[in-house]
């Protein structure tokens, strides 16, 4: 059986988004249970598992950044499959805490700001503590020597994992709060992308920002063969202010040759690009 | 006096610089400390101060992204200056402690990813707890019942204001660690951005993201007309995955009347476009 790593502990939203990978693929994964995103993308590259599934966005707080500069700072990978998962964040505390005594909240800071606006709604004055997991979170307020006031921001299986109620249902800021998730692979020796099939195709490259419209150019080579891009993101180069490495999702059609051909004349326009693979897009 | 909100408490990166950003003024300020930058940001609306002081960017770790969301999505703010601000972190402890019994590391999350290398060099085992603030994670160490193998990442303000030494200076991935602030006001009625003077020029579309090229017709507005991009940074809309809203940071040169064109073109082509202002960008 293949090892696949993902983040921990258990009951993470991450857990749960394998679990329904799982159940789109033929082969079936044992999960390895890593505690940091740039661990489980090591291991990959370190041999000791065969895949990692990884947090790449979330629709309401954008980018995970650690999974993007991995990724764009190591020649050891391809992604191989997406898988965009709808995330359902409860308020959840031990039995018999009330709603309106609730004064010092837990989670991770990805859901605390994808509650914000419940927050400042309804908590205007609660403390709040970003730590580790929303894993972590509900375990923490499960062990509390009191659960006086205190409730974590998690998924319904990490709080039942923890023996937790819950006190409020669904309260990200809308109900399109999704993740996506990419399956990571170690890059085999003189790998030929162009050979995968799939709905998407992301590169990554560094432009020369010095230029004034050389990411106009680029956007060029695509916008001039039809190229649909799905996405763009930048990060800095972790170099100087003012250096940025971009991420293109570009959609893959019936004309795959022009998308080569996109790809291959933004290499030649770029200080470096790396292809991380053609992959195809699961719904959960 | 004038006040100034800033995120506190007292000790963190953000006052900090607000200090040295007040050496560049001819009017001080007063700093009034808050919790969370989109109070300090809210205070500015609700008139209970007249300007905040936020992080927007680090040159390691990208975009601050409650201040991109919280100007994205309010019509209340204009900016009128920018401060480039040097960070240094350090690994700070009580007095007596080694550097090699170090077990656990208080932080934020943001000066955490900044030394991820070091960190991941030094420390693979230890236990990294994200904090509200640099300065929160110097006050836990300096408080907490035993010091043995506790750590805080922070400036050495926020580390001597709480009586910890350093342990190990400059632990940051590399040298050209920088944080942008943005000095943040309410705007007034039928303000005319048009008439501010500056460097730079800040401003936020919505596009059509399902229209192939619609940002690559964008950009040819700037590129056109030979307007310097410095930055493009997109953000989830908040609605659904794939629609982006664009922070574009432009060069303001002499030829003034050319950017005021292709910022009106621009808005013709957006859902939406918001002018945040035209400032000084500032160097400490």
């Amino acid at each position: 059986m293949e090892k696949m790593g993902i983040l921990g502990p258990r009951g993470t939203h991450s857990e749960a988004a394998a679990v329904k990978l799982n159940e789109f693929s033929a082969k079936k994964f044992e999960l390895v249970i890593f505690k940091e995103i740039f661990e489980t993308l090591n291991a990959v590259e370190e041999g000791k598992v065969d895949a990692a599934f990884v947090p790449v966005e979330n629709s309401l707080e954008g980018s995970i950044n650690i999974t993007l500069d991995t990724l764009a700072h190591s020649d050891s990978f391809i992604v191989t499959r997406e898988l965009i998962y709808p995330v359902h964040n409860h308020l959840m505390a031990r039995e018999g805490v009330k709603l309106s005594a609730v004064k010092k909240i837990f989670s991770h800071a990805q859901p605390i700001s994808q509650c914000r606006n419940y927050l400042q709604k309804n908590f205007p004055h609660a403390e709040i503590n970003p730590v580790a997991s929303t894993a972590r979170a509900a375990e923490m307020v499960a062990n509390f020597e009191t659960s006086e006031g205190c409730a974590a921001i998690c998924s319904e299986r990490a709080g039942t994992l923890n023996g937790l109620k819950i006190l409020a249902k669904e309260i990200q800021d809308n109900n399109s709060n999704r993740t996506r998730f990419l399956e990571v692979r170690r890059r085999p020796k003189n790998f030929n992308v162009y050979k995968m099939m799939g709905d998407k195709n992301l590169i990554i490259c560094q432009i020369d920002g010095s230029k004034p419209g050389a990411l106009y150019e680029v956007l060029g080579e695509f916008a001039r063969r039809n190229i649909n891009m799905v996405r763009i993101e930048s990060r800095p180069a972790r170099t100087e202010l003012g250096a940025y490495i971009f991420f293109f999702d570009l959609e893959v059609d019936n004309f795959r040759r022009l998308l080569f051909e996109s790809v291959e004349a933004v290499r030649r326009k770029s200080i470096w690009l790396k292809n991380l693979g053609i992959f195809p897009v699961l719904k959960a």
